[in-house]
């Protein structure tokens, strides 16, 4: 329990979850919520899948967590409580990425870019900003409250089950396809097969891309893309693959962490005036020589989940075009057994826990 | 002369220039052209501006050069002999820059993005690709032979001289500015105030930009910026002038080829959604931590010169908004004093040659 009092918690309430204390295994832990504010919602959580970001987090890539931290940023569940704004709301099913605030007001929220805004929140190892204070927790839990402006009704067709990953593996890829313009007449690549890659290749495809190239070390990785719609296979550590995919791709999605990846290779893949764009952070830094990008105006761009409009328009057109993440469920009291799995790289291609708690029919 | 016989030569004539042979001390050297073909021309040289890329080639850091070489890529003069297609020309004031020669039927050639084509040819230490064969010799001469459609016509109210730099520096700077969508309401960053960054100041300044931001490691540059049109300067050494313009331009064109470049540093100062756009070759490699393209969106996109649409709207645009290069004329004889004071940095901000061709009234 928690051992220092806080002024931004309800004592009033303790939601529980499985929080990481320093070591990988995860251990039942509670903690009490900020208090319900106006714009806030409470969600019982009925999913949460787990990323990549959430196991970086808990191995302590991104720095040792000064005091247990609950990940999960894939959250799927039912308001059961919210505040004066968002009353009509309860009952709702809905889902919560990985940023839960944002000031509403800067060039970027502006821009309908709320995960650019220098003042969001994310879901968890961060704290809200907007000035009723709080440590944010995230989904590994029963539940959660966070900003309602950041809360996506989940549509009729979709499970609950399946919504979970589109929250971060489905926004993270549908909103750079989108923003740099996939479409008939463009060739789009994507390294790395996994949870998001297998999302990227069906948006691609859907999108009614002219060529959708699944890229991947792992040959097990072949057939499987050509079902989720790629139109051809690379098997990047064959140089007869790579030699004959040079300079063909328009926009390429590199969802791979590898820190020994060959970036001299990667971005001789991507055509003329064609874009590599960064979808997580491989473990080193890159190093790239200014010709591989000066000779053939060749770009990096990084992209960053997406905002709240992209998140709703990636829901409608996953509902729209019959677009689901592959899963593998189960149970979130055995979540030291699945980050295991997803560790291990076992998943095809993303694990989805399920609390327990009462879903729709 | 010569040493072996070559059959794309036209021994009839013997161009001269001034040779790279091994040393970076150039010496007078004749060689033979190739033919003139049907889509030839023969420029007298009257100017002949200098480059980095120049010295690059010069001093071997595009590696040794197998037999003697003449660079100069920034050419302006009078055709004088044209083959069957461009008999109307002769007499015509012309520059010709970087690449003189180019398919002009794949992707690129049909996007008017001809320096991108593979079979494009560079005006030095290349060969032209069109069937007809013949090393490609650059300016530093007294005469040179190139396809008559990757010659420009000079404006009339553009001198001579001062035309020259506009063949490189002009339009690399320029093309970049128009492709990635300069203008009101952007802000824009030069980095490196030298040849290329004095151009596009003035350019991104006459398309109206919000802000004009000179970024040089050198103060004595910052009252000349200004002259040029820069709206603020920042001193890349002072950790201030660098936190406070931290994330505020849109596309920033980095001119310099600093192998200990701080990417990060110079990241930083892209806004979110921006560009950081390279001209030129850093003479190490970058190395940079994924986070500063994902977090931001930030993107880092090469650009090489431009193509011969781009050429020309970009000598139309200096034409009318009364754009010229800050030059220092020396006579080409001189050249090998020409070139010492280009590498020491000296010039403000482009060295133009001339031959003492005569030129228009």
């Amino acid at each position: 329990m928690m051992s220092t009092f806080k002024p931004s918690e309800d004592h009033s309430v303790t939601f529980t979850g499985w929080a990481s204390t320093g070591t990988p295994n995860l251990k039942p832990w509670g903690y009490h919520p900020r208090p319900l504010g106006p714009k806030d919602v409470e969600i019982e959580i009925s999913h949460c899948g787990i990323c990549g970001t959430d196991i970086h987090c808990i191995t302590g890539a991104f720095g040792a967590l000064p005091e247990p931290e609950i990940v999960g940023h894939e959250i799927v569940g039912k308001i059961v409580a919210a505040g004066a704004e968002f009353q009509n709301r309860i009952g709702e099913h809905v889902g919560v990425g990985a940023v839960v605030d944002a000031c509403g007001d800067c060039k970027d929220c502006t821009a309908r870019n709320e995960q650019l805004c220098s003042k969001k929140s994310f879901i968890f190892n961060d704290t809200f900003k907007d000035g009723h204070g709080g440590k944010t927790y995230g989904g590994f839990a029963d539940r959660v409250r966070v900003h309602g402006d950041f809360v996506y009704k989940i549509p009729e067709n979709i499970s609950l089950a399946e919504a979970a990953p589109l929250l971060c593996a489905g926004v993270t890829t549908f909103a750079p396809l989108i923003q740099h313009q996939a479409g008939p007449g463009k060739s789009i690549g994507v390294i790395g097969i996994g949870g998001l890659g297998h999302m990227a290749i069906q948006w691609a495809a859907a999108m009614k891309c002219d060529e959708v190239v699944a890229i991947s070390s792992s040959d097990s990785k072949r057939e499987e893309s050509k079902k989720l719609g790629a139109t051809k296979f690379i098997d990047s550590k064959n140089p007869e693959d790579m030699k004959a995919a040079a300079q063909s791709m328009d926009i390429i999605l590199c969802t791979s962490f590898a820190k020994d990846a060959d970036w001299a290779a990667l971005l001789n893949l991507v055509a003329n005036n064609g874009k590599m764009v960064l979808l997580g952070l491989p473990e080193a830094p890159l190093s790239i020589e200014a010709g591989a990008f000066v000779f053939r105006q060749v770009s990096m761009v990084g992209s960053l989940i997406g905002g709240k409009k992209m998140t709703g328009d990636m829901l409608d057109f996953a509902a729209k075009h019959n677009i689901r993440p592959w899963i593998e469920t189960m149970p979130m009291s055995d979540c030291n057994a699945a980050v295991k799995h997803v560790m291990e790289g076992r998943p095809r291609y993303r694990v989805v826990m399920e609390t327990g708690a009462a879903v729709r029919a």
